[in-house]
């Protein structure tokens, strides 16, 4: 027998896949324009010149030897120099090279950090809605997931149902800010009490919770809103970084994990993610993609086509009837389904030709996920589809 | 308590690793070129051109949303189309494209075969000496390692040992071809006997047994020897590749796994590798590299430095009197100790500024690795040390 758990990982699409597949093949039946997928998560607009540049000029002027060898497993120290001078500039904190471990990408980033740091039968907490692969990595890791919904609505956490879900098999929380699906970016004042319980947490069992922030969305937010560097307020956080969405470069795989220098015992913590990441056979990430990142600290992709996406679908559809929460980042509108079951829902989107995901894979009810990173075209082209589909359900009333 | 196991493998550095940072440290204080580093197998001889020009290629005239996206997580369709297609040409049998998964390198292949596979308290057996990473790696998995020793001085298959070493729970062997550290290949004849003794083994306890081959040095052998493509000599074999060794490349993690389409159950044991790589945190091999490896075939960089080097070091040393292997393929030679404890012969060698790896990291006691992919000067200049280490054991007889 070989092992079930993978097989069945492998064998059962996630519902996002399985959508993104039925897309691929009804666009082939109708024609693309025809349809509008709005399932997937993937940039549409391009790596920022800057990036084309730096790769350009480190293939032509770099020794191969040098640029396509193995750096050490942590990451290039000129690199991770980089990384952490780039840090320090947008926080304002002491961020410790030494402690910068270079992956490929947001999910080895979460997968090093969760099997550096969980014992088999530990718990993890994630706020619901989440990604929903989160369960996958710390399952495989050993630990038990346990879901927090977060407040209906505005999705913001509920510190009661969180301080009643902290046990002291409690090893870490996950938080994704901006958040995928809904777009919500965790404020500072939340950051604060979510520091403060967490520390009590620990006094009171005498045990460590670790704080794992997912940020690849951090360099996509809207009017204003910043992400606050969440070291600041906890401290034993880890920062799980990728270049994917800011950069453009999902298929790549480049990002980072950061130990803060204050985390008691960063030295270990951070060994252990060294350990993870060499068991696990990451080895390095990618050499190429790590020198050209370097070269492009918070530099981002011309980001505003998103932002124009976000202003257009969420005015057009809220004035349509439909239910949203403004996103304040990433590329995702959380809708309100027209009934109750969000499946049903997106079955009757499917007979309009929309994509739609819903919100059950992201463990919450009643909701689905629109991934506005499309062409603007797209979205002002499927107005017409949200509205007939609104008006199938006024007719049904 | 963070994860003790991986704080452990972050912590103590593996002997190769420990003496490569000795050897960085010696060079700045005596001058890198009185130092001799024969201590790690990375490639010393640049990528081929034709590799250069294509990413060139690719960064100049793809779209960098398509260049740098996600591809499927298997691995883009027309890059598993050109591995399927070499992999046939090379070994006349049929390969299947949509059996075929990119990974991010030969660890990465080799963890990912592993977790698919693997149950816990699985048993898996590797034959000594064998790089050292597979326990880590095997482990991680949840298997417990069984070493079989292979015949003294030869480095054949004790196919004795090796019969008695499998039980009932063996769920997997790991072979090596060509080898680290002795560089053999091993050859059609013992592959039959190989694929004859699991067959009946699998028959009399009625289970499975994969046969993983990592296969790195793959396309570096020497005076004509061919690596035998070994899923036509066994079943359930799992070939894992990796175009680090062959096409200078260990830094930008770009491999694949190769699941033969007549393995029984081809397609789930496909399904559970693609579930592995998932749960793993793989997400997809990096884009780039997979298109211009893609683009590079069956081809090589120019591997005569290392004809060049492996003839020079192991002429000279025979001729000095040190009891060499004559290695097939892969950049190392494999050296007996002239004393019994490895280990301790390597300490006597750095007072000749000579980094060699004992075998003790390998699973054999006795012997010694020595890198030779390095400049052919440094063989040159190092060759009077080799002389002068042999005689101050001479002198003590």
């Amino acid at each position: 027998m070989i092992n079930q758990k993978m097989l069945g990982l492998g064998t059962k699409r996630s519902a996002i896949r399985e959508l993104f597949e039925y897309g691929k093949q009804r666009k082939a039946e109708i024609g693309a324009d025809k349809v509008f997928d709005f399932s997937i998560g993937n940039p549409s607009v391009p790596a920022p010149e800057a990036l084309t540049e730096a790769l350009k000029d480190l293939i032509a002027n770099t020794d191969p030897v040098a640029l396509h060898g193995y750096t050490s497993a942590q990451g290039d120290a000129a690199v991770r120099a980089a990384v952490a001078e780039a840090e320090e500039a947008r926080s304002g904190c002491d961020v410790d090279p030494n402690l910068i471990y270079m992956t490929c990408g947001a999910a080895a980033s979460l997968t090093v950090s969760l099997h550096a740091i969980v014992n088999p039968g530990d718990e993890v907490i994630v706020l619901a809605p989440y990604f929903p692969e989160y369960r996958v990595f710390a399952e495989k890791a050993g630990a038990i997931l346990r879901e927090v919904p977060c407040i209906s609505g505005s999705f913001r956490i509920d510190f009661a149902a969180l301080s009643a879900a902290i046990t002291p098999r409690t090893k870490a929380m996950i938080i994704n800010s901006p958040n995928n699906p809904t777009g919500a970016v965790i404020p500072a004042a939340d950051l604060e009490k979510l520091g403060k319980l967490l520390s009590e947490k620990e006094g009171d069992s005498d045990s460590e919770i670790f704080l794992i922030c997912d940020e690849p969305y951090r360099a996509l937010t809207y009017d204003g809103v910043e992400v606050p560097y969440v070291p600041a307020f906890y401290h034993r956080t880890l920062v799980c970084y990728s270049y994917s969405k800011a950069l453009s470069l999902p298929g790549e795989r480049i990002g980072y994990i950061l130990v803060p220098p204050a985390m008691p015992g960063a030295k270990e913590v951070y060994a252990a993610v060294c350990g993870a990441g060499r068991a696990l056979g990451f080895v390095c990430a990618p050499s190429l993609m790590q020198y050209a990142v370097a070269k492009c600290g918070n530099m981002t992709a011309d980001l505003s086509v998103y932002e124009t996406n976000r202003k257009l679908l969420s005015e057009s559809l809220s004035e349509m009837g439909y239910s949203i929460t403004n996103p304040d980042g990433a590329f995702y509108l959380f809708v309100k389904a027209l009934e109750e079951d969000a499946a049903a829902f997106c079955e009757k989107a499917k007979q309009f030709e929309l994509l739609l995901v819903p919100s059950d894979s992201f463990g919450v009810k009643g909701y689905v996920r629109i991934s506005y990173c499309v062409s603007t075209q797209q979205i002002q082209a499927a107005l017409p589809a949200f509205k007939a589909l609104y008006e199938s359900y006024e007719k049904k009333d």
